[in-house]
């Protein structure tokens, strides 16, 4: 189903350098150990490099280093993993390409649907929307009046975008992912909460990717923003007027609370916090569970997680971390003891 | 498209007192720093008070203090958050009401769907469920067996009610939420897990909001209970036999487990959990990605994230609390020996 | 609407010892306090002893210590929890079986669809999808090409399987669960990431329940694998590659990384983390929102949640945590002071 290449197309396409028989054909890409004939694999793990000797792939994707004593053909790289990508996404069979309303789809004569993207079964495009061409919004999506696709977008099925949202060219939507639901936005009043309009949208930018049920809210009065190339993983929760800067990859069941800056090319891990109104600058990583309870000003990496032990150790230990201010003050007063 | 109202009539309808010219015509809210001629802008957090001289707002909503030296027309009120949140919806426009059983929606000739209430393309109702006056079941909702939605509750798109479950009046359930999935019961069997049926249901209170991809589970033999006014954020899980009390709110991708019961006015941030069978009393705060562990029976304010830090200096203290017990143990020997 | 048994027929099928008037009949299951006439109630925990003595249920589900004394027929277990739900189960309503594909429905002419399967309305079956004997794909749920339901399996209601998922028989799969959407697979790359294509699927093994708004993604060259009879709460996040041991159970909102692999029977609570690429043994329980780091090679119970506190007191230790490599060099210098 998918393409076929020589390894020296592959060389000229994707950018390694060419090293033994570059007319070996391939038809698809394959993990070292369990490769076959016919297929190209590669090594950026050095946990891998033991299967070098024994691997079947009829081509390897290596760098430099590895490539030494290695009699398979090869492409040579500094990135094995980029460059598998790359090798990957030519040989991958493309979905085939759908285009045209379907029957069982709702679209609003008000909406604007470009003449070669696809609307799927049980999709409703509502009054004013716009999608792009060569967009593609899957079965069951509900894109609602106002919202934006962009040309080559893909919202793969289930996906929910509210009214007036913008999305911008060859996003990529998995299922469950709501865009555009109200901010969680209450005023305190004697009786209990009143609900504070939320009037803002969301902009996503070009060439974002948002996994499967992550959520992201409309700003209360301004717009939340995910600027392109951001790539949100699954299960996140993105708060009314958050910004995400370019490039920025967030993993699944991240928590971004309301008003947030995050900047430029961080990597934020999973299950982590960022409290509201704070800002992180360009270039952060956060590991996994951590809280993010203050702005940070400093590209670095950034940790708050709890080590874990076996629940015994764990007991007497976390009994002492509630009397850790005490155990300060009494070794404080003992040096001081000490020293007199 | 909204509505337009002079400040004199916005402080008749929402309670706040005139200063300066009652005929200023307002369109819309804003920003003060980005509003416009026709706006009118809210002064809530000391930060931006340095935008008052020169917005370009035709009205502001101000507290006393910050009222002092301000020259142009004002509601002055105790909570300008509050105030905003009353004009803003009352400029704000609404959406428009649909009424009507749209012709891709499923309705079941056992159900019973009042005369204004709306039910989209691509909704279902099955047999048996009651759709209340002017409510609203959006698109691609499902609803399903004896289910009950109240008398003008909106499901935004996406919505699934499980059989039997009741929604009061006046909720607002966004996309993606589920409401009486079975709760997570079984027993522990020779081969592994037997499943324990789920047999009670959900019950939902009045004036309840509900976040994009929520869920609720159903009870196992009684029901899970969300009271009155409870407002839940995003990407919640709220396990069986779950006891929500009245007016509180609940922040993002926090999970409650089985029968946990919480009190009224309660805030929990963020990121928290909240264990099985435990009790936490009214008017308690946790804060973010806190494991409420065990019961709480003080109002107040609770806690039990850790600090971040540079991921250096976080890996130095880590490593140490695996050792707080010896050296608590450590520092209380070295005590005894200073005072012999 | 369920059915009805004596206590003599229910020994015989559950397997209890029966005690007692064995003709009484039973028509459902209760709680211990609020049983009535005609039902049948149990008693695992202690803590709800106290109500033997008052219970109104006809016949009881005791183990043989809490039996002595009471005047109740009843069957006696060593699991009452089990025997509840065995009991549970024969008493409750069946749901009503479905067949037939509805109207409503949209099932491509190239998808296999057991002529005793359900397809309710909204729902859709692309090409190459097969679903088995029996089984049940609720309201708006999307099954992709080539994807595969087993034998007596329950999509409740807007489920999605992505292209070529596999599950197995009897699996029950709540409202918003999406199955083989793309793993967070990216390279970092000069102009940012390149999307690395998720050529691998997954498989879930028989027997297996997994609660509403969970996602499984698709593996990045080989599948991810969920065995035999393992329960999954909902909003838990699987990532690619991810392999989970039969009969493993895990709660709320936990996140598993890429790659990781969990073993047999484990139990891992709500809000944990399982860090990618790292292996879980048999048999390991994780208490909630532990982050397990590092991988697990003995069987017993793992944790690493901070202790919570009223604020001020976890304010003042909270600081101090920052200060535990300080404090331990501290504490042996002084060791060392005080030897001397």
């Amino acid at each position: 189903m998918g393409a076929e290449y020589t390894l020296a197309e592959l060389a000229a396409r994707c950018g390694g350098e060419l090293r033994g028989d570059g007319g070996v054909r391939l038809r698809g890409v394959a993990t070292i150990q369990n490769a076959g004939p016919g297929s190209i694999a590669f090594l950026a793990n050095p946990h891998y490099r033991k299967f070098l000797a024994t691997t079947r792939a009829s081509a390897l994707i290596l760098s430099e280093t590895d490539a030494e004593g290695c009699a398979l053909p090869a492409l040579i790289t500094s990135n094995p993993y980029l460059m598998y990508a790359r090798v990957a996404t030519l040989l991958a069979p493309e979905p085939p390409a759908r285009r045209g309303v379907h029957p069982a789809a709702h679209v609003d004569p008000k909406a604007r649907v470009a003449a070669d993207a696809w609307v799927g079964p049980g999709a409703m495009v509502e009054a004013g929307a716009e999608i792009g061409a060569r967009a593609s919004i899957g079965p069951n999506c509900v894109v609602m009046e106002r919202a934006k696709v962009g040309e080559g977008s893909r919202l793969v099925a289930s996906v929910t975008l509210c009214h007036g949202v913008e999305i911008g060219r060859r996003a990529l939507l998995h299922p469950g992912v709501v865009i555009g639901a109200d901010g969680f936005g209450i005023a305190r009043d004697k009786a209990g909460w009143f609900k504070v309009p939320q009037l803002g949208s969301v902009k996503v930018g070009d060439d974002v990717e948002i996994g499967a049920n992550t959520t992201v809210d409309r700003g209360a009065l301004e717009d939340t923003v995910i600027e392109d190339g951001v790539k949100l993983d699954n299960q996140i929760q993105v708060a009314h007027n958050v910004r995400i800067g370019a490039h920025t990859a967030i993993a699944g069941c991240t928590a971004i609370a309301g008003s947030a800056v995050i900047g430029k090319r961080c990597m934020i891990a999973g299950g982590a916090g960022v409290t509201g109104h704070i800002e992180i600058c360009d270039d952060v990583t956060v590991t996994a569970m951590t809280l993010v309870s203050h702005s940070i000003t400093e590209p670095g990496v950034y940790s708050g997680s709890l080590p874990m032990d076996s629940a015994p150790q764990w007991r007497k230990n976390s009994v002492r971390f509630r009397q850790l201010d005490s155990i300060a003050r009494r070794v404080a007063d003992m040096e001081k003891k000490l020293k007199d």
